[in-house]
């Protein structure tokens, strides 16, 4: 507890989004680099180490928190989805953050919202296959922040590859002048990547849910000893994962890292993006490995 | 000519977006108000008037002009518009006009471009009736262009209202910290609105062509003289345009100047928008007013 009571928890939480793009130009008209962390909150190391890596290379780190109701379907979990904003300003803090920009839903929608930002081709693979209005929600959130928080940088974590890969086409082909940077994927010790979504696992499932992380490793093993045959290897995934009682596959794939197009044999020199999503019970997690051969 | 070489000729055109991006950072940080002005050049005295307005509301005026492609159909007039860049720079200045920023279409849609921003329902009525992808083009375009002009305001033409509230809405929807204002549409001395695209009328085209502002002028009268219902003022509309040979219409409508709704009876207090497209021989016009009841 003597941790926490060091944290001065006056840490300035932004609201609306006028008082934020204020803020924003001061800072900016200081010579200030500003990044930004854009989250749904619940934060876990993950994040923390997002909110550290902008520290890094930024003068002032925002974290936005908001769980954005455009990026989930109806049938998704957007109302049980975890908050706790309390904890999420101290875990911020105590990683470097500034600043929190914690909107409600109204400030991000008012009534009579109609526009939308979208990315073609790479959002209707992998996620976007199961999820097919998902990153179209992400693109727009994302774009509204850049325009409220005015950042420098954005930095996106590997977990989420093909947000990130998405992320930064839109960021290239609606010119935003910010540098997008990639964090690596934060794991528990048993390798399972850290989630907001873990905490819906039971016990069992807890258990049953690093199975993710060895078929990756299973992957990463069979392309060391030469298998080449993307077939093969999704195979030896599955049989893997369908070793859990709890796991339901949605996908596996094997595919270009730049392009998300599936991959059917491997060349040397050349990286791929190992993805998947598995349905553990009822909690949908994801998780990807970068290969090179 | 006197005139003319009174005006020095060598503005400066940046035609890159990391140096138009860089030299709008540097305005910004010395507290210069920057005012962009987007255009598909070969300028006339109405876009001349949106620069100077511009000019009035800040301390740097930039105007862009890309004849963009991704607002034109296939069908469209994309490669005969007109263009004259050394006319449209000393237009420009002779306004009060800084910084052109003219890119080509290269260095505005690279290779792979796949984003793209889209406003619902307004984009669907009127104008997008008839040119379905068009608002999504100029919507992206804009998006783009106030991203590497880096703007406090924006100045766009009454002439395109459908355009000026669809910007207005995405740049509410999308946070953009500008403030768009709308001028007035000018106008020659018969009444015609000025347009880029008016050079393409033959002489007998060009006379039919006023019957735009004629028809709006009637309906200004009628609503005046009490008519209330809508169908009676555009049937007289109608009629007055089909008077004119070469004119063949697109479009006629009496809407809510703020959702663009049809409006069946006109009531006090309100206002409405009378918008019309017509084609006249081969060149389509589109003309407008708005009337307080």
């Amino acid at each position: 507890m003597l941790f926490q009571t060091q944290i001065d928890l006056k840490m300035r939480v932004i609201t609306k989004v006028k008082e934020m793009q204020k803020v924003a130009d001061e800072l900016r008209k200081e010579g200030k680099i500003i990044g930004v962390v854009p989250t749904m909150g619940y934060l876990h190391e993950g994040h923390l180490s997002l909110i550290r890596i902008a520290k890094e290379k930024s003068d002032v780190v925002i974290t936005t928190i908001f769980v954005n109701p455009l990026q989930f379907a109806p049938n998704e979990d957007y109302d049980k989805y975890p908050r706790d904003l309390e904890r999420d300003v101290k875990l911020a803090q105590s990683a470097g953050c500034d600043i929190i920009f914690h909107p409600s839903v109204e400030e991000m929608y008012p009534e009579n919202f109609l526009t939308y930002v979208e990315v073609e081709k790479l959002t209707k693979v992998l996620e976007g296959e199961f999820r097919p209005t998902h990153f179209r929600g992400v693109t727009t959130v994302v774009a509204k922040l850049f325009n409220i928080t005015k950042p420098h940088i954005a930095v996106f974590g590997q977990k989420d590859a093909q947000q990130a890969l998405i992320i930064k086409q839109m960021v290239r082909d609606l010119n935003f002048d910010i540098e997008i940077i990639v964090a690596p994927i934060v794991r528990e010790s048993d390798g399972l990547a850290m989630s907001s979504r873990n905490v819906y696992l039971s016990e069992s499932e807890r258990k049953d849910a690093t199975v993710l992380y060895q078929s990756l490793k299973l992957a990463e093993k069979l392309i060391e000893e030469s298998e080449r045959n993307s077939g093969v290897i999704i195979s030896k995934m599955e049989e893997l994962i369908k070793s859990k009682p709890t796991a339901k596959i949605d996908y596996i794939a094997i595919v270009d890292p730049n392009t998300l197009e599936k991959v059917e044999n491997l060349s040397e020199g050349k990286e791929y993006l190992i993805a998947l999503a598995v349905r553990i019970g009822s909690t949908r997690l994801i998780d990807n490995t970068l290969v090179k051969i």
